[in-house]
């Protein structure tokens, strides 16, 4: 904990200085110099199913005026999850850890930071972690079912049944992500990188959510992941960041740990559902300014209060559940992003650090975040 | 080598387990000996605008019913391209190439095969060319603006507004795709791994282009990319095979190859357009069967009858372009996706000669496929 402590505060000494922007850059260059080494890498679909529609286009004719002479009613492909993956050389025993991204966001989140930094993919295959970075279900590479926009534009549906697509515009994303205190004045410690505003707008994509059942087929997918996997760390992040647990509620076999990233923790369980999500190493991480930005903080402060309170109940089961708000442990200015924050790398280490004490080494029971090799 | 896990999970089902292990063993084996070594990796966008919008959500109260207080209006990124690239160590001088996906499809077309092999996006950077995998414009991780859908929701346009989203099902897909000449049944000599036919459907997402203005902006955004790379061979597949050429009608500066794959090429260009596209090395690629699917063969027959009309006319105009028939180089049965057929990499090394002699090498002028190291 000492040991730390004073590496956070020696970081924090250097970063406002333009020295310290030039290391950061040389380290990243220097880490960038090294050849990154992979065992495998690819891409592949968990869970899907087929049904029928008789709206495969917005085109009575069928797809492209009619293209295969199929008209318009075939089979598709809805709820299936692409997972893309890269699994370093020399992964020892490490387990596999999943990234999912949050709300109108894709896989693009761990990737290459806005300000073309490393991001948390290949920051974690360097650290020597199989890394599996699935597009939520409806969203990016895994695609979404059409019909009822389809229905219609053919009249078959009145247009109330569309579903509301829902996109963080750039003024809405800058106050929900606590990039600053109003739109366009970032805090004055901010850790997200704020000239990089616009590249980061670029990653926000509609979230079509709204038209899943309410047993969110990313849940089932992402249980049937860790069970591919033979165990797997399950990270979410804002809209997902509830979704390992839901995903352990749905089966906990082979989750071996999981990581919630700044989302709304669930207040409405039972006691045999708290029992199920004990049994699992949990870390929950908030980032600063939660009180600060006068139009988001009745909501981060709900959703921080809420967490705690989860928090508290897994303790009360016997769980072994760490609170990380990054202020307690000396790091402030980061903002909802934080997996693409400047201090990226320095939060990704503590996460590092929780997954070989939880999950890979220790006995379950320990609630502290430690300091550990 | 780089998916002997899936591969192995597949044969595992089909031995005794000690036979398992040992193939286990001898394919990790293998895969350390092959490691792939990336000199960098990630992930960028290229074009894009910022626009304003009052539909950001289809909720008058704004996105997720009004989560930031900044109600429904505010500024969106579109038209932005999301490329993901590897580069390979030792890539010598080779030039980097650019793969586009087609219709109802995304960046995954160039990765794991679906049934588990390796595609051509991993192929391409062991033969040490730097490779970067684009999401067209509307499609996957690029994201798509929602904003007349919304407006058709919220009653502010009518139904008839809405996009054509264009989705090939898995009827239509065998028949457009020549998996066989009808559903479910193959062609005796079928290169497309049609046991994981289901696994491909999969990867059909929807197609938003409709609702792109005449000039795709995909086109701008490859040229875009070839000028930040400083040169690159750009690839385009079914509906994006003739994007490369559309990209050097906006700026054809650093556009160093193309590679049309069963796309459909123009009919109608100017004699100036002809002496730009002339002045780059061109390589039209088409595989077998295109009229032996009785619904669609009289498609592929137009098709391919306009690209020899084009490639005569680029030859007429002094222009070094390659009309690569596989059938007609002895390689038979292949389909409509001939980047995930069981004989992808055969096809992959036709590809990587020709840039070999006529992009990487040797002076222009030079129309015939040769092999050549």
């Amino acid at each position: 904990m000492m040991h730390q402590v004073r590496f956070v505060e020696t970081i924090r000494g250097f970063l406002p200085s333009a020295a310290a922007i030039a290391a950061l850059l040389l380290a990243a260059g220097a880490a960038n110099a090294n050849p990154l080494v992979l065992r495998a890498q690819g891409s592949f679909f968990v869970g899907g199913q087929t049904i029928h529609t008789d709206a495969v286009s917005g085109d009575a004719a069928g797809p492209a005026g009619g293209l295969a002479g199929t008209g318009n009613s075939d089979d598709i492909s809805v709820n299936q999850m692409y997972v893309q993956y890269e699994e370093p050389e020399g992964t020892g025993n490490h387990v596999p850890v999943v990234m999912l991204h949050g709300c109108c966001l894709s896989g693009k989140t761990w990737e290459t930071t806005p300000d073309g930094r490393m991001g948390w993919k290949e920051y974690f295959v360097r650290k020597h972690y199989p890394v599996y970075i699935p597009d939520q279900v409806s969203r990016a590479r895994s695609g979404f079912d059409a019909t009822t926009i389809n229905k219609v534009r053919l009249g078959e549906l009145p247009a109330s049944a569309l579903p509301d697509i829902f996109t963080l515009g750039h003024h809405a994303a800058w106050l929900v992500f606590r990039f600053g205190p109003a739109f366009g004045t970032p805090f004055s410690n901010e850790q997200f990188p704020i000239a990089a505003a616009d590249e980061f707008g670029k990653q926000v994509i509609p979230d079509l959510n709204a038209m899943l059942p309410a047993a969110n087929p990313t849940y089932a997918n992402l249980s049937g992941l860790a069970i591919r996997l033979k165990g797997a760390v399950l990270m979410g992040h804002s809209e997902s960041g509830f979704f390992p647990e839901q995903a352990a509620l749905v089966n906990p076999t082979d989750i071996r740990g999981m990581i919630s990233i700044e989302g709304q923790c669930p207040t409405d369980l039972t006691s045999e559902q708290i029992d199920t999500l004990a049994a699992i190493p949990t870390l929950v991480v908030f980032g600063d300014h939660l009180s600060d930005v006068p139009a988001t903080a009745p909501l981060w402060d709900a959703i921080f209060a809420g967490c705690q309170q989860f928090v508290q109940q897994v303790k009360d089961a016997g769980g072994d559940i760490t609170m990380l708000h990054l202020p307690d442990v000396g790091i402030y200015g980061n903002s909802h992003m934080l997996m693409q924050d400047k201090n990226n790398l320095q939060v990704a280490d503590l996460l590092i650090k929780w997954i070989r004490r939880h999950v890979e080494d220790l006995p379950r029971g320990h609630g502290q975040l430690h300091t550990r090799h």
